[in-house]
């Protein structure tokens, strides 16, 4: 059988004259980019320039929207009302898919950003303004979201279609949920343990939490950092050993076709 | 001949708590509107209401894109790079368009706002830049620009229609331009005169300038304004005006078909 | 014995363009202004035209510093670290003392806005996050709070003095903390038992709670609202009915020492 | 004789989760730091950051007001009235002014940026107006502008001292002003070179123009970049080269004593 994964990461976060991440060398290792939309990063000129990039990498584009609030990189929790919620992601879907389509692409799908994926992710009302919004622009996007969180039920009821993540450095709870960055051994921090997890998740469909039970995981998607100083050598690691267990990477699109 | 015609103004420039326009009452009167995306005016969720108010009245949106700058009111001048204004015009012509496209609407046009306006009005680089924005989001997408600016010419450039507007209110150089606000007898005080100017404009093709000479001119749509305690009456006047002269009042698009 | 209390109000919540409230009426009643600065609401120019106005109407300014959301009107709850609201507090502060200073005034007071009032009049970190933005700036400045709130221990804490407020138009729990906006009986609708409480408040020092208890207050200054349509014709009615009372009206300053 | 000079740098331009410059490397260079005000660049939390950066450095600390434009870093023209320009000046020096106070630190001086300096040095509309800022902030504020710009007759009008900058690595007209970043030879690559002209600037009081003409110059105060590769290295360089001249460095305010 044959298995096949998405490696996704977070891109276009510069804005003006402040530069985040390396777009330029990560993108060669990934299949799917989560592009932000100006509103927690990035800003037109941004936003186009990495459309163009995912273009020229073919890499599938999808919308990152967050909450509007720069100064704290959408990471802030805002208490925001579902029309509000909803609006914000018509907006944000909207002008990310024009720079998408200006350059022949056609966008794949949308994952939240920061504070407003943390709180959808636990919380249905959220969820639901979410996927109202990302239908209501284009029925056919994916909405990319952690497994087994309030998105999963969320994107069912709005009629799109859901990519499950997973996160090679993150621990996992007995629920699935992530273990919070505050609790000791939250991070994975040895690269190794990361890769070997991240194939056992895939061809095992099993990860161990952070209790010492296993827990059942079905990733169609893999979520890469881009901010860190190793994100690049990391991003070529986890390729490189993917290839070596014989799974195949494609976009999100092709993951779950 | 049948006279055809269509009235335009500029709604949905509220944000959040704050409230400008009477949009509600001025939509019975106008054919298309102009709406704010969010750059000099508006937010997610005005633009969403003010494109249900469009549908409700049966009136054909448009995307009014302006400079970023929300306390000015994109009113002042800002010197940007052309690759900068064609960003902003997909990013905001393309948020309002999913807007629209979510109400079941076909975004109809295109009229930049305030100072965007006025200075690519005159100046060929700024207005290539804005076409270029919007025919790569759309090319069916009508440009609405002043009638003999530099707008005309850069629309043909980029394969985009062109639809010509007049002011109701304002005085004209012989060269086709407004009379700067700032000269004298630059505004048309008097309404009947307004009204009169306009009937002219469409019957015979001609209007007085400023300095007494009749010039040409081919108006397909009469631009209302909205913020001014006077427009509704205003708007119900014309309109009746237009109606007893026999002249038909359509959306953009039929009158330029 | 003689009884004296301030009269506060929200103003200069005006932001280029957009205007609200009526701050050139509601000045004339009024003994204090909290006056926005720039980041819920208004912008430099406003705020220079807010204490000018203050300064003819001889009326005490302090500062009503909120969260950095204009769309929200700083009304929605975000989640901030402390020391990112102690910097913002001391920006706030600072920017709207320079204004004070440059019209020859004195600052006298700072008082939070919307939901940073709300979630800090309830969270001792989060009010001694603000008085210490407070203390930094200018040890003479008063925090006026919420009558009862973990504003007045956090005041104390920092060595600043602190002022208690009530309101007019709003009940009270039997703790002293205010009724939840989405409670039945929150607002005191009917104007004249709102001026019947403030009286007694002032006079007996005691309110009668949503319970049916009497509960005690101590109310250093009335918080008038200035937005609604009747607002001006309220602040009329309870600064008349003060002078009928023999209760004089004094900036907080006075009213405290 | 003595000769002493101030050697000035932008700082605090960072911005939430965006990092420019090398603050902490450079600060041990230079005497006198303009710090971004939130405008252009920065935020609260980089504001007192900075101040106390340059407390520990023993650095004067000056404000560095800017245009409102974050996405363009300050660096784009905009057309804004006097009036506004002087609020958003007392606004933006207001609040760093709070800063260096709650750490104990006195302000000592303002230098516009970007757009704001290169429009104003050029118009003395503009210069007046910020003038007229900086003075009804605090008359003992020093102006920090370009030598023989319309800053240093603005200064004397508004009755705030005038310190002249020069620029070690742009080239001069005739006149004094930099030659246009657009003209060829507008920068002086050549490190050797700049150290050179910048000593016989202080010890011949003159530089050689761009046509080859010797010109005079009164420098009291370098202004040295930071947001280059080698800023930290030239910085050294130049702080070397001043002290085996005999060259003595002290912040602006012991300059012009």
């Amino acid at each position: 059988m044959k298995i096949l994964v998405d490696l996704n990461c977070d891109m276009g976060e510069s804005f003006g004259n402040y530069k985040i991440g390396q777009d330029e060398d990560i993108v060669s290792y990934i299949t799917s980019a989560n592009i932000a939309c100006g509103f927690h990063a990035s800003d037109p000129l941004v936003m186009q320039k990495t459309i163009a990039l995912c273009k020229d990498a073919d890499v599938a584009p999808g919308a990152h929207p967050g909450f509007p609030d720069l100064v704290g990189f959408g990471r802030r929790q805002m208490k925001v009302q579902p029309a509000e919620l909803t609006a914000m992601i018509i907006y944000q879907v909207g002008a990310l898919k024009a720079f998408a389509e200006a350059a022949g692409l056609k966008l794949q799908h949308v994952k939240p950003h920061g504070a407003m994926y943390n709180m959808a992710g636990k919380d249905a009302v959220m969820a639901d303004a979410i996927c109202k919004g990302i239908a209501s622009v284009d029925e056919n996007l994916i909405l990319l979201g952690l497994s087994g969180s309030e998105f999963e039920g969320a994107a069912k009821k709005a009629g799109i279609r859901f990519a499950r993540e997973v996160f090679a450095d993150r621990a996992y709870e007995e629920d699935g949920s992530l273990v919070a960055r505050t609790k000791p051994g939250a991070m994975i921090t040895d690269e190794n343990e990361s890769v070997a997890r991240v194939i056992r998740m895939l061809k095992e469909n099993k990860v161990t939490a952070v209790t010492g039970r296993d827990i059942e995981v079905h990733p169609d998607s893999i979520c890469l950092h881009g901010d860190s100083p190793k994100a690049v050598l990391f991003a070529k690691k986890i390729r490189t050993a993917l290839e070596e267990e014989g799974i195949e990477t494609a976009p999100i699109e092709k993951v779950i076709a």
